[in-house]
């Protein structure tokens, strides 16, 4: 029985933090009356409002702000990687590491333009980060697991002990940050593999609902990357559990990522959610312990086919809907700003009281 | 023959700025082949990469950028609005005109923490700002053709004349204005009601598909629109060619924000527009003087129903769709962050040669 394995696993293997509950109806009323109440008519400003309102609740204040939002951008490799799932070479993760490092990815643009602290943890990158010109760079934070994740199609993708120390290491990265909202990116070549395979095995979706191109595979890589999806999965079979399946499928980064969201929650930080890989992150920390998605806003909705999934199970409905599949948190960065003006209409807007204004006719 | 007044009128009577095509082929394929070498998949970035091109292709540049954005909030009042056509009572576009000479409004908010440069125009509000203890306040713009348009259930909602000098405010508004950036807001009780009209006149559109709640109109009010809509379309049923449109439909504030537009667009501005009623000037602007919509970037999607007929019309897709229906520039100035970080891509990114990275594998 799963359940009872679950009841068992969870506790001895892995101690998840507890995730205070944001529900509280007499704050829900009153958000809700100081927006009404602000210059403009009722709802006029959508999701705006709605986003003020959950920001509220997140903090527990009926006046949200954001102070020194922290983006983590996890690394990793992933052992799958080479059976051809993958459209660039794994080389290319720590190639990346070191462009974030120098200021010249996407993430790094993004981050400067909104003023967002980023640093770049080493999951588990398949290169010696210690013997490079970077090992003492300020921005790099080495909780390094192994180089790579196992190969999934011959074995689990971490081993129990390796799964763990990835969350636990997860949450050591967010413990004692600073700020008060959390964006998780990610860069590791294989990844969509990855949370393809978390989501259909907690979604209990078939595989084919769950990839997609990454980062640009053709018709016959993506039949290819199906194929040895299906086979991991059977591989696998056994693992049900939410610990197990994340060990079993990987990768690192996902699952120290997990780690961050569901310590982050734990605080009552603002988790501002990425794309597909953000978000089978998400999944599996919801799963861990359930009520870290209360915390959650999420940024966009990716192309990538299976986030559609993965919002519906997560009952998200994101902010933009750009045509992006980066991840990085490149989405969540392009979105902080919503976040800002939804804090800034609730603190800054003049009711209609204030503004001595006419209210509705009829 | 509409056509025969087409030519005669516009050029006797309104002399429509000439705007430069910003088709070029040569600057658009340059800038296609930057944005495709930075350092992520081609087209990761969405829609982040179109709108990057178009503000290449706006400015005539490899390196599009942003300086001292403006917006001007166009505030008058509708005649119509004495057969009851809107929730409100028109005292309240004075009133938020003093909210925002006050800051308290959410186009205040929002222009604050964008750093964009706030003005109100009084194109035509039913009071005496000049009585007022904000007569020499430095963001009022004193343009005011009348107090309020006339009722366009009995006469053109402008005269000729007045059309004329609402279009050639709206050119003196823009003309040495700072910066390289428009957004055109508005404020006026009863001016959904203008946009639905010139969008079924000028979109040959039934007023059904045209009309909304506006601020808050009930099902019974929504009705009573629709009559009195359709009893002034066909009071102005010989108005067809655009100028004639404008001037019998209305508004003032509509009439100033396309004049606005056109020089702007003919001063190579960029244009992001903001929702139902903006895009209602933008697509009188684009009848006047073709080419407008070259500079326009659409900001959102208004709940306002017309709006989804407005964009199809303009062949327009939104950045955002945040389920709001404020007007004031308040969609725009929300979306302007992202043209930030689309000029942020383009100028600040590494290319795959820059930071050594392997390319594609297949």
């Amino acid at each position: 029985m799963t359940c009872t394995r679950f009841r068992i696993l969870p506790l001895n293997i892995f101690n998840a933090p507890i995730i205070p509950n944001i529900e509280n109806n007499a704050l829900r009323q009153q958000l809700e009356q100081i927006i009404d109440q602000k210059t403009k008519p009722i709802g006029a400003l959508g999701r705006l409002e709605t986003l003020a309102l959950q920001l509220g609740m997140i903090q527990g204040t009926l006046t949200p702000k954001i102070e020194q939002p922290q983006i983590r951008v996890f690394a990793a490799d992933h052992g799958l990687t080479k059976h051809g799932t993958s459209a660039y070479p794994s080389a290319v993760t720590a190639q990346m590491v070191y462009n974030f490092l120098q200021g010249g990815a996407a993430i790094n643009v993004l981050a400067r333009q909104h003023n967002i602290e980023l640093k770049v943890v080493d999951a588990g990158v398949d290169a010696d980060f210690s013997n490079s010109p970077f090992k003492d760079h300020p921005q790099l934070l080495d909780y390094k697991i192994r180089h790579g994740s196992r190969d999934a199609l011959t074995e689990a993708a971490m081993t129990e002990v390796e799964c763990l120390a990835a969350l636990e290491s997860g949450m050591n990265v967010v413990k004692n940050m600073a700020g008060n909202l959390l964006i998780v990116g990610e860069m590791g070549i294989g990844n969509t593999s990855a949370a393809s395979l978390l989501l259909a095995r907690l979604g209990d979706l078939s595989i084919a609902d769950c990839i997609g191109r990454g980062t640009g595979l053709d018709d016959a890589g993506l039949q290819h990357k199906a194929n040895i999806l299906t086979q991991v999965l059977e591989r696998h079979r056994e693992a049900q559990v939410p610990f197990d399946v994340l060990a079993a499928l990987g990768g690192l980064e996902i699952a120290m990522m997990a780690g961050a969201l569901m310590q982050a929650a734990s605080e009552r930080r603002i988790l501002l959610i990425d794309g597909f890989i953000a978000s089978s992150a998400l999944l599996v920390a919801e799963r861990l312990a359930p009520g870290v998605a209360q915390y959650a806003i999420f940024a966009h909705h990716s192309v990538e086919p299976g986030h559609a999934h993965l919002l519906k199970l997560l009952n998200a409905k994101p902010l933009l809907d750009m045509g992006m599949r980066l991840g990085e948190g490149s989405g969540a960065a392009l979105a902080y700003p919503l976040l800002q003006s939804a804090c800034a209409i609730i603190n800054e807007m003049a009711s209609f009281s204030d503004a001595g204004i006419s209210e509705q006719s009829k």
